[in-house]
């Protein structure tokens, strides 16, 4: 007779299903995944266990500009050196890492929380939008800059966003597109090489 | 001023530190599944930590095959229906349920908890080795079959475990090894095609 079940534990399985909801794995990544954890012992999986408990009992959001933090505020926003009149609205918590990892940006965030996706079923209202506007009209920003994913939805919410804060006549700008640094012509996508013929910039030698 | 950590939270750091000591798993997928978590909220993930933490404390190991179960025995080995004069050796946890899952096998197993392995540190007495040679001197079993994998850790343990329980005089056997079903000849490698030659059978039309 075989198992009635494919798994020996009940507590084996809810762990294996628990890890089948993270994306990207399947049931027998999840099996193995959790028969490593097991092979830890019980200490190691009580500190995982543990820090993935806290991602949702100590994780804050920044009251400013909705970034992941220790507290009210993030570092980033409580940071007096910071150009507080810029502020770079982005899609993902992700996306202010890697910015954030180019050195190259000084001013503050806005963290939408995702990216208008009438397929996943995201509207404007489920983004951070009615706060960013509140942030404009406490006045003293010169300049916002619209940095999405350059995708149908990424220019779709990029355009929301611009139509509700055009009001305030505050300069919009958005990321630069082209070929990557060091891209040969011959293997970049044409619609990329169109508009980086379309968007040419003086030459600086 | 870029932050002066990559991570803008301790909680989000530790989650992926943890998330990074699973196998296979880099730092960015880690911080990829953390963020994932995180925006799951606070109760899936709460679920989550759960599942993986009873992990370590809700499962139990068979007193007798060393199998994890929910008991003191596990269903395998508390099944009156299963053939107890068959005892198969396997490496893991996961070589059970492998065997179990083609519901050609009725006997009882024996989990050695790992592969006799140098390299790793793990010598004979890391696995459950005496205690298979317990239940044998307990007397009734009339045939002890070598699952193990066939690479030279896996071929180590069962010349190992062969002179252990030799003395017993009980039939040992080991899995047979060919070429996969639907194998082709042109693709196999010349090890496993030389010993399907050598191990060749009476065509059975």
């Amino acid at each position: 007779m075989a198992l009635s079940s494919p798994y020996p534990s009940k507590a084996l399985q809810d762990a294996v299903e628990a890890i089948r909801t993270l994306p990207g794995v399947g049931e027998r990544s999840a099996l193995r995944l959790a028969l490593h954890l097991l092979g830890q012992g019980e200490e190691h999986i009580a500190s995982f266990a543990g820090a993935i408990g806290r991602l949702g009992t100590d994780i804050h959001w920044c009251s400013r500009c909705h970034m992941v933090c220790d507290g009210p505020l993030c570092s980033i926003c409580a940071d007096e050196g910071r150009d507080r009149s810029r502020i770079c609205v982005v899609g993902s918590v992700r996306d202010v890492m890697s910015i954030e990892a180019t050195a190259q940006y000084r001013g503050t965030y806005h963290v939408l929380g995702g990216i208008i996706s009438p397929v996943d079923g995201i509207g404007p209202s489920d983004l951070t939008i009615s706060d960013l506007v509140s942030r404009l009209e406490e006045g003293g920003v010169g300049e916002v800059i619209l940095a999405l994913s350059g995708d149908v939805e990424g220019e779709t919410t990029a355009f929301y966003i611009y139509r509700q804060i055009e009001r305030f006549g505050i300069p919009v700008t958005t990321l630069a597109r082209g070929l990557g640094f060091g891209d040969d012509l011959e293997y970049a996508d044409s619609l990329t090489l169109g508009r980086s013929i379309a968007a040419r910039q003086p030459f600086k030698p």
